[in-house]
């Protein structure tokens, strides 16, 4: 007999209720252009307008909520120094609780302030000599804190699901949805609630070429761990996928799209330059996977789930820069 | 006996009929971080998602529809180099006739290629030995052309005053409304519709420092010319205030607000990182006058125009590092 599914359409559907006015219920763009280019009619679902820029704001706060409230009373916690930290601080803020977020040392300024802006405390390590596991380990139960994982929980999952369940309230049955993969809680928890609505659906994931891990552990049927990819979709350098969003994504997944940091560039400038919005490197896997072709057949209606858009512009004008520079070198 | 006004707020509202279903309803943003840096309540219509990328196309596609059918077979025509080319172009294409483009030979490759998408025919001149008034006409005479101008025409004023309309039916009551000046069409259909709709609030006007040709102009109560103006703000490069956009502004207009070009940079990047929308220079005026607080006294409810995000990645991208080295600069 099969184990119980850790994740139901129900808690997906739970999540959204929890999530009703306290997260942005984002907007579905769509682009004459790029329905041309592509030749499909694409519906872009914007969860770089999601607060704190992301989608993870969706996950951390369904968790946080379903905490014991003696336990939310006394705070939670993450490590993260990505979207995860500023969703974790910002849904401590919103349930009037505490956050303390463990970052490294040198992790950018701007997520630093922006995390503690959300009123987090901050605790730094070393990430060349401190592990951070027994460092967040210990900082929770030293403090009595809760620990929210960044993806690895039915609840983070279900609550990343109401992404997909509010794009297709919008565009009704799609053949495809394609979504970037990192730990696999979005695509997990998008899968679920497309599946449960649209069975026929395909559902595609996106990784970056250096991050393959879980096309490979699809393949093999099991989970293996790569080497710490380097990429520039940073919410995606992950070796290695998650314990209950493997399962899941074993189940709902139908294939794997990879794509090159050129060709997460090339959909950035896309996306600046044509849908006029902001992604970054990891929110523009899936257009890019779309503009690059690098999906097999290509369906006639796709969803795309745009997962985040927090780059500073400096940080986006050395990426554009470096792909007008390779651009330059190609033709030259 | 005063002449009678050449655009009713009836005029706006049945521009907007007129667009119902062919312009974007654009969407209005709000941002707590924005509001807690300038101490009011800012909405933003986001005119950058605009067809074409800005406002223009609204006046354009106004004007065009409103010519007598026989002429409108014949075709249409404007010169710009800039976003009235492409609104120009689309209003003819989703009017079912042609249109001829009069575009410096030097414009930017992306801004033909764009013009020339929607269907427009290209012709060029030499913008240090031509005159391109001297041409244009000649070219609508000799093919039988309607010249659409890119603001002063009571209908291209009318079409533009549609922004503000949608913008008060999703905010009510607001105290102020910020809105970039140029040639003065956009800031006249705003302040028309906004008067009719909420007498009581403030019309303030936003131009470049070195462009200041509106401000002067209201100061003397007549139309000054000034020399071009060198300022990164291309959409409100122009010398002087329109014939028919001005007596308009005199009467309605409470205050122009002066914006540097690193105050714009500061609004763009503002607008990247955390709003996570593009806008091109002259888009990113109104915002840059709250942001660098170049209003008098700060109203509590402000409604602004972004009203256009036609911009190159490579062009924000050098922005962005003038903007960086300036600043490091400044520390220094």
């Amino acid at each position: 007999m099969a184990a119980a599914q850790p994740v139901s359409f129900d808690d997906v559907r739970e999540a959204a209720a929890r999530l009703d006015g306290i997260a942005h219920r984002t907007p579905v763009l769509t682009s004459r252009t790029l329905n041309a280019l592509v030749g499909a009619e694409v519906f872009i679902k914007c969860e770089n307008f999601q607060r704190i820029g992301a989608f993870k704001f969706r996950g951390a706060y369904n968790a946080a909520a379903q905490l014991p409230a003696e336990q939310l009373a006394k705070g939670i916690t993450a490590y993260s120094s990505g979207n995860h930290a500023q969703a974790t601080a910002l849904a401590a803020r919103e349930l009037g609780t505490t956050a303390v977020i463990l970052m490294p040392e040198d992790a950018p300024r701007n997520k630093m302030d922006a995390t503690a802006g959300y009123g987090a405390e901050i605790v730094t390590y070393d990430r060349y000599t401190q592990d951070r596991t027994v460092l967040g380990e210990a900082l929770a139960v030293e403090r009595g804190l809760a620990l929210i994982p960044p993806y690895d929980h039915p609840h983070v999952i279900a609550g990343q699901g109401t992404a997909a369940l509010e794009l297709f309230a919008e565009t009704g049955e799609l053949d495809a949805l394609v979504v970037p993969v990192g730990g696999g809680g979005l695509i997990a928890g998008s899968a679920i609630t497309a599946t449960a609505l649209h069975p026929g659906i395909k559902i595609i994931g996106v990784e970056p070429e250096a991050g393959d891990d879980t096309k490979r552990s699809l393949a093999g049927g099991e989970r293996v761990t790569i080497p710490v990819p380097h990429t520039i979709a940073d919410g995606q350098a992950l070796p290695t996928p998650g314990e209950i969003t493997f399962p899941i994504n074993q189940r709902l997944v139908n294939a794997i799209a990879l794509v090159s940091d050129d060709d997460i560039i090339d959909a950035m400038r896309f996306a600046f330059e044509h849908l006029k919005i902001v992604l970054e490197p990891s929110g523009a896997t899936a257009l890019a996977a779309l503009m690059a072709r690098r999906l097999e057949h290509l369906p006639r209606r796709i969803g795309i789930i745009a997962s985040g858009g927090n780059i500073s512009a400096q940080r986006f004008a050395e990426l554009i820069n470096r792909g007008e520079h390779d651009g330059a070198a190609a033709t030259g």
